[in-house]
Parts: C-alpha cells; sequence; structure tokens
C-alpha cells in the first residue's frame, strides 16, 4: 500500500469516529433521557481521547512525509489532514484535557449566571477560558497573531487584519441603513396563536421544497435549532413558538441550507476530509442564502403567504405586500439570533472587535462589559438594560468558541457574492420561487459551490463560484435595494 | 496509581465506548434514516476496530498480573476482565475481521432466503458460517468442548453436557402437558381491531408500572422490540399490531423486564465489568418473569383486563376469567417468538440439540433441514410446511449466534427459581398484582438479583436470590399447575 493509500484508509476510520460524535451530540439534544448527562458525558470523553490520539498519531507525520498527490483530490486530502495534524500536534495533550475540562465547567457557570443576571459570577470563569485559549493560540500560532490561530479553527486560511476591514466596510453602510429604516412606520406583527403540529407540517414542507432529502435525514425537534452530520446521514432540528412560527419556518430553512450543502457534496468524498462543509463562513453561506435571500425573498414570501393561509387559515395578514413587510420587520431589539438581515451583521460586528481585542490582550475581562454597553449604544442607539441582553447572550464564549463570530457574518458576505451570481445565472428565478419551486436556486449553489466540499480552500470555493474574490459589496447593495423598497427609504 | 487501578480506567473507557456502540444499533434500529446504512456499517466498524484493539491491548495482561483485590468487587471485576482478555487474545485478528464479515454478509443472504422460501440460497452461507465459529470455538477451547466455549459468550461457566442434562428433564415433561393441552377446548381469540395510540398509551402505562424509569431511558417503536444501554441510558422498543394488542403489551413488559435488570443495577458499578447484566440466561429470567410469571399471571391479567376495557372499550372478551384464558392460549404453531410458556421452551430445545451436533460436527449442514423437520414433527405431532416457518424462522445462526438460543430457556429455567422464591418471600402477592401493583415483585427481584450486576457469576446469581441450586423442577412445577388449572386437565 502507498503512504498516500495508508493515510487515507487511517484517516477514514477518524471521520467515521467522528460521525459518531456527532451523533452523539444529536441524541443529547433530541433523544437522550435527561438522566443519563453524567453518563453521556464520560461516553464523549471516551470518544473525544480516542479521536484525539488519532488525530495526533505520529504515523500521519510519516505518511504526510512520504505521499505523493497524483491529482487535485488528492493534493486537497493531504492539504487538510496536514492542517489538522500540524494543529492538533501542537497543542500539548495536558492543554488540550485543561480547556475541556474548564470550558465544560465555564458553560454551567454561565448559564447560571446569564439566569441570574450575574455578570460577576462568569467573569472569573471567563478569565480563565480566555487565558487558556490564548496559551493554546500562542503554540498554534508559532509567532504569527494568535486571534488568526483561533480563526483558523473554523474558517482556514482567513485573518483578523482582513475580516476587520471587511467588516469596517460594512459597519460605514449598515448603521446609516439600519438608522434610515428605524425612522419609517414599523410593519405590523403576527397576533394569532399557530399550532404547533400545523407549524410542524409547514416547516416539513419547506424542507422538501428546500430540496432536504429525507432518505439521508430526518427532522427533530430541539431547543435551539441546529444541522448534524455529514454524507448519507444529516438530520436536521427545528422547533415552535405558538407566537411566531416564522422562528419556526426560518429556523427550518436555515438548517436545511447547511443539511443540503452536506448532502451536496460528492459521494466520492465520504468520511474524507473533504466529505464535510469547508469551513463555517461558506457552511453559513448556505444557511443563509436559503433563508434570507431565498426565503425572505418577495417572491418566495408570496408563496409562503398561501401556505399558511391554507394551513391556518386567516392570521390577520391582509395580503402578499403585507405578510413580505412583515416577514422582513426591523425592529430595535437586544438579541443577536432573534435579529433581522439589516441588523444582525450588527451583532456579529461587535462580538468580533470585542473578542479580538481580548485575545491580542488590548482588552482585559473586567474591562469587556464596559466595552460591548459602549458599543452596543453606539451602533444601536440605545443601551443594553441587562447583562442577558449584553454580553451574557451568547453561550459561544462560555465554550472558548474565540474566532467563531465573525464566520456568521462572513457567511452573509458570501451568501451576498453567490446570490449575485445566481441571479445573473437565473433570471427569471423569482417566476419559480413564486410558485415554492427552489431548485434552480438550489441546483445552482449545488452545481457551483457544494459538490465539492472542502476540495477549495474557503475563498477559492467562494471565488471559484462566483468568478470574483469575495467583497461585501453585493451584499450591501442587496440590502440597502431591498429595504429601501421595502421602507420606501 | 496502582495496576488495579489503571486497569479500571482503561477499562471503564472501553465500557464507555462500548455504549456508544449499542446507543448507535439503537438508532439504528429506531432513528437512522434508511440510506444512511452504508455509512453506517464504516461507522460501526470503525468503532468496533477501536474496541477490539482496546481489548487485546497487551497493557491488560500487565495489569492483570499485577494488580491485586482487596475486595470482592475487585475480586469479581478482575476475573471479568481476565475472561473478556483471554477470550479476545486467543481468537486470531483475522478470523475475527472474517467472521465480521461473512456473518455480515451471511444475514443479508438469510434475509433474502426467508422472503424466498429458498433454503439452498442460505446453506452455503451457514455453511462457512459454521466453520468459521468451530475455527474460533476450538480456538479459544483450549482442548476443551468447542461448544462451551462459543456458549461462554452468552452464559459464562454453562456447558452443553449440564444445559442438554436439564433440558433433557424439561422435554420430559413439557411433551405430555403440551399434548394433553391441545387435546382441550381452544379458548377464544381476540377478533376486534385495537388502535395504535391506545395501544402505546397502555403500554407505556404497563412499563411504568412494572417501574421502568423514564429519566434514565425512552420508549420507541421498533420492528422487532429491544432492550439496550446499560447504566444511566438504558431503552426500550415496542411493537403494535391492530389485531394483536398482547403482542405489543407483553413485548414491553418482557422489554421491561430486561431494563429493570439494567437499571437496578448498583450505581458504584456504572461503566465497570460488572455494571450490566452478568449473562443472556439471567437478563431472561427477569424479562421472562416480568413477562410471563407476573404479568400472566390471574391476578394481573384481572387488572389488565380493566385496563384494556379502560382504553378499548368492550373488545369482544367478557370477563376477567375469559381474559386470563385468551391471554395464556395454546395454540399450535411453527413460529418461537409467537409461542406460548409451554411452547416455547420446546422450540429451544430443538435448536440447542441441533446447534450442539453442527459445532461438533454430528450434524452436517446439508442434513440440517431434515433434521430440524423431523424433530419438529416429532415434538409438535404435525410437519413444518415451509421453510420460514421451519429453519429459515430465526436470524441467529445466520449472525453466527451458536450457543445463544440455550440462554433462553436457561432464562425461563431461573425465572421458575426465582419466583418460587418470590412467592415464598411475598405470599400475599396477588393482592397487589390485581391492583396493578408490582413494586413487592419487582422490589424483591431488585434486592436479591439485579442490583448485584456482575458481581457473581450466573449460577452464583441465581443461587444467591434463592437460596438453592438453579432446577428445572420450579419451572416444571409452576406451567403444569397453572395450565392444568387453566385447562382443567
Amino acid at each position: 500500500m502507498t503512504a498516500y493509500k495508508a493515510l487515507m484508509a487511517f484517516t477514514r476510520d477518524t471521520h467515521a469516529l467522528a460521525q459518531i460524535a456527532g451523533r452523539l451530540g444529536w441524541d443529547q439534544e433530541t433523544m437522550m433521557p435527561l438522566g443519563a448527562t453524567p453518563q453521556r458525558a464520560e461516553e464523549h470523553g471516551a470518544l473525544a481521547s480516542v479521536l484525539h490520539a488519532r488525530r495526533t498519531d505520529p504515523r500521519i507525520g510519516d505518511w504526510l512525509e512520504a505521499a505523493k498527490a497524483d491529482d487535485e483530490v488528492a493534493v486537497a486530502n493531504i492539504r487538510e489532514v496536514r492542517r489538522s495534524y500540524a494543529r492538533a500536534s501542537k497543542v500539548p495533550a495536558n492543554l488540550a484535557t485543561e480547556i475541556a475540562k474548564t470550558t465544560s465547567l465555564a458553560h454551567r457557570v454561565w448559564a447560571e449566571a446569564r439566569v441570574n443576571e450575574d455578570v460577576a459570577a462568569f467573569l472569573p470563569m471567563l478569565e480563565k477560558v480566555v487565558a487558556l485559549r490564548r496559551e493554546e493560540a500562542l503554540a498554534i500560532a508559532d509567532g504569527s497573531d494568535p486571534y488568526d490561530a483561533l480563526l483558523a479553527d473554523y474558517e482556514p486560511g482567513a485573518s483578523g487584519e482582513t475580516i476587520g476591514q471587511m467588516f469596517a466596510a460594512l459597519r460605514l453602510r449598515l448603521v446609516p441603513l439600519r438608522n434610515a429604516i428605524l425612522e419609517m412606520p414599523v410593519p405590523e406583527k403576527l397576533t394569532v396563536v399557530f399550532d404547533e403540529s400545523g407549524q410542524l407540517a409547514l416547516s416539513e414542507k419547506l424542507a422538501l421544497a428546500f430540496g432536504y432529502d429525507k432518505t439521508y435525514g430526518r427532522i427533530d425537534k430541539a431547543v435551539h435549532p441546529f444541522s448534524s452530520g455529514s454524507g448519507l446521514d444529516v438530520r436536521i432540528t427545528t422547533r415552535t413558538n405558538p407566537h411566531d412560527p416564522f422562528n419556526c419556518f426560518y429556523s427550518t430553512i436555515h438548517e436545511v441550507g447547511h443539511a443540503a450543502y452536506e448532502q451536496g457534496i460528492d459521494r466520492q468524498y465520504l468520511l474524507t476530509p473533504l466529505g464535510s462543509g469547508v469551513s463555517m463562513g461558506v457552511h453559513e453561506s448556505q444557511s443563509r442564502i436559503y433563508e434570507n435571500q431565498i426565503g425572505r425573498s418577495r417572491s418566495f414570501t408570496g408563496w409562503l403567504f398561501g401556505q399558511m393561509r391554507d394551513q391556518f387559515g386567516d392570521f390577520g395578514i391582509a395580503n402578499e405586500d403585507a405578510f413580505y413587510a412583515c416577514v422582513n420587520r426591523v425592529a430595535n431589539g437586544f438579541i443577536r439570533t432573534e435579529a433581522d438581515e439589516v441588523q444582525y451583521n450588527l451583532h456579529v460586528l461587535l462580538r468580533f472587535d470585542i473578542e479580538r481585542a481580548l485575545i491580542s490582550g488590548d482588552l482585559q475581562v473586567s474591562d469587556l462589559e464596559a466595552a460591548w454597553n459602549d458599543r452596543f449604544a453606539a451602533d444601536f442607539g440605545y443601551s443594553i438594560d441587562k447583562p442577558s441582553n449584553g454580553i451574557l447572550q451568547d453561550v459561544h464564549w462560555s465554550e472558548g468558541l474565540f474566532g467563531y463570530f465573525p464566520t456568521y457574518s462572513l457567511g452573509n458576505v458570501y451568501a451576498g457574492c453567490l446570490h449575485e451570481s445566481l441571479r445573473k445565472a437565473v433570471p427569471d428565478l423569482d417566476t419559480d420561487l413564486a410558485k415554492g419551486d427552489t431548485s434552480k436556486a438550489t441546483g445552482w449553489l449545488r452545481e457551483h459551490l457544494q459538490q465539492f466540499g472542502g476540495l477549495r480552500t474557503p475563498r477559492d470555493t467562494i471565488s471559484h463560484a462566483t468568478g470574483a474574490e469575495p467583497s461585501e459589496e453585493p451584499l450591501l447593495n442587496y440590502l440597502e435595494k431591498k429595504f429601501s423598497d421595502l421602507y420606501e427609504l
């Protein structure tokens, strides 16, 4: 057997085990009885140890040295294994264990602090998490920017500096757009109650309308919707709220976007380093373009309005135009996950700047709340009223996920680029969307992006699909046009 | 760290990984999308390799040599690890792989042959399976009886000879009992249709009535009911049939018996070699005593009759006595899994004698069908009409599970012993059972058997609970009394 074949055989089992770990996570959020929690922690830990040992197995180094790549697939596989091996090998095992233990503890402390609105109870724990992740980042970075080392876990090849410039440009046009919108009359809200079974039935119909394939997946309920798994077993979850069926429908479409990426990857990459989405940013571009540019378009919401009338009868919204405005309603709010298309990125930009400063050491954890609240007031024009609406709202930092937030807006930026190209390629798309037929959109994304999985780097994945380097311009143009029309700015 | 502590820490992770493998099996039978099958096979394979490597890790040999046992728990742990390590180490890795591959293939060939009633299509595959398992048995047996080596996987310490004597004694009294019953008028059957939601609701009520704890488990539907998992996560499944709600109810009670054993084991044994049921026979004793001696008793069926009337209204059975006769109806049939308490063991005895002869070499696979059909006619008095009612009815042999069948009847024998002791300890049990209260029965079983898990050998587990060596007498006495009364023999 050649070194390359041996490497791929070993890697295949590692990927299969990683799929199992992912499915355990799915089980925990959807099926697991509550009392099993402590046992599950041990099961997770045992599997994590096996995976860590495999990812740092010194034979990988030998195989990598001897492996010869005959084609672009082999080049990409070797690139990905090299990256994973180098990253895993640079982190001392005891530091990895310490981080796992501390973040597991910090997660519980955060959840309690959030309920009690008690920032002081969380900060000492957060300080430890920041210190450990910085230590890890410095070990991986080898002299380069430690934030970039963390970013590479979610968006390989990206740098804090480039993202910073892109996000600054976003902010420059998003803040005035937001301010202009909020001076206009606010569209009406939904006011009636929507039954759960109707929401779930229409949610499933939406998933299928966006091409979700239940032969290779399933839909369940979970507290926080997510998509999990790769290849032939990609499962999604959704949730319901009697007063807000959009939460259910757009969560579903969002997760179907993630799942479509995984389900759309060329089967030849199954259980290889190329067999799952290439980065969080590219992943989010798929969930966002499904959810927003397609799902919240005037044409598609016209169809959805009819579906909702069929499912729920008259629900107090008079016509398609009023429904479109209702779906795309922009209003004041504190919570990132509930934000509309315009304000969502402002939430992310705030977190990106703050976490970058935390990791560089320019901002101390003790000054974090003031920094958050000041920046929020500057961008949104009003003050945080309580910590659960401010720095305690997100789980990410308690889990040590520094470098994750920017991928949300990067995904929106990528979605903007892809949407521009898609519209050029399929000029009459709205005719189909108005009939609830997304196949030309999802087909274009599959053909130009999803099928390639991890074959190219994240930026190259986007530029291969669009024919241009990623830029924030298309997203900004799209948002300004859509909301200027809608709010008659 | 002492050698014993190091051994136990290593073993704990292995048990945690084995729990994960079990949960994957549960997922496959209840939740997994059909299209995921090939990927799941690779995931299972990867985890099986990890488990095999851990179970044959040479460090276990070193630890075992150096380990000192300070108490009976440590003695039992070392005994169990030594047994597992010796067994795993004696089988060459390539033979283990060959068996896994062949049985996986044979399982598919069997399923197809069964549908097509095509014995000839299955026999060459079965021949391979028998040859491989014989080779394995000879490797483990080291000169002793190879069938006992296989038996030890399911019932450590048992021998084909002892079981053979016990089963011969069973057959001597069961055949005449069966013949006498079948000369009497057959009780009436259920004839109406029972809706699925009502069956599932009452099935859950029954599970809870038998003490199943949903904080540490859950109930789902599956084609073939099973219980899976140990410790804090023990899940059961059931099934429904519109014409036969007893299938649902007694499958549930049966699986609750298995689950109660796992849920009842002392928590100090969690994820250790003592943390799950000690053998298949002892496991089956719990499922059978829940299902039969308790669940099919006159007193408990009296309560169940009322529950069914509440759930389904008048379903055509006039009173408690007629219902008791209906539940315990004995009639001609070909299928083991559908057999009543009396005939079930005759099905098992037939398989035991035949598989023992296959493994010893006294019976050739080419003569298998004739041997089966002759024995069936001798014990049951009529002939097999088609292979799916004969040698193709069970999955076990295609999966290489030789030595498994006898544990079913061993479980019934053990249940007979336990039931005799239980009735002595709780003389007024029927008063409670008539109210649907099983707590004194399940409490006695938990206190005298379930809590000990793998602490004692299987036989010692039973004799510790009953104060006597296991014997077939109590089961035979119980069956003769119950069915003589019921059929007025």
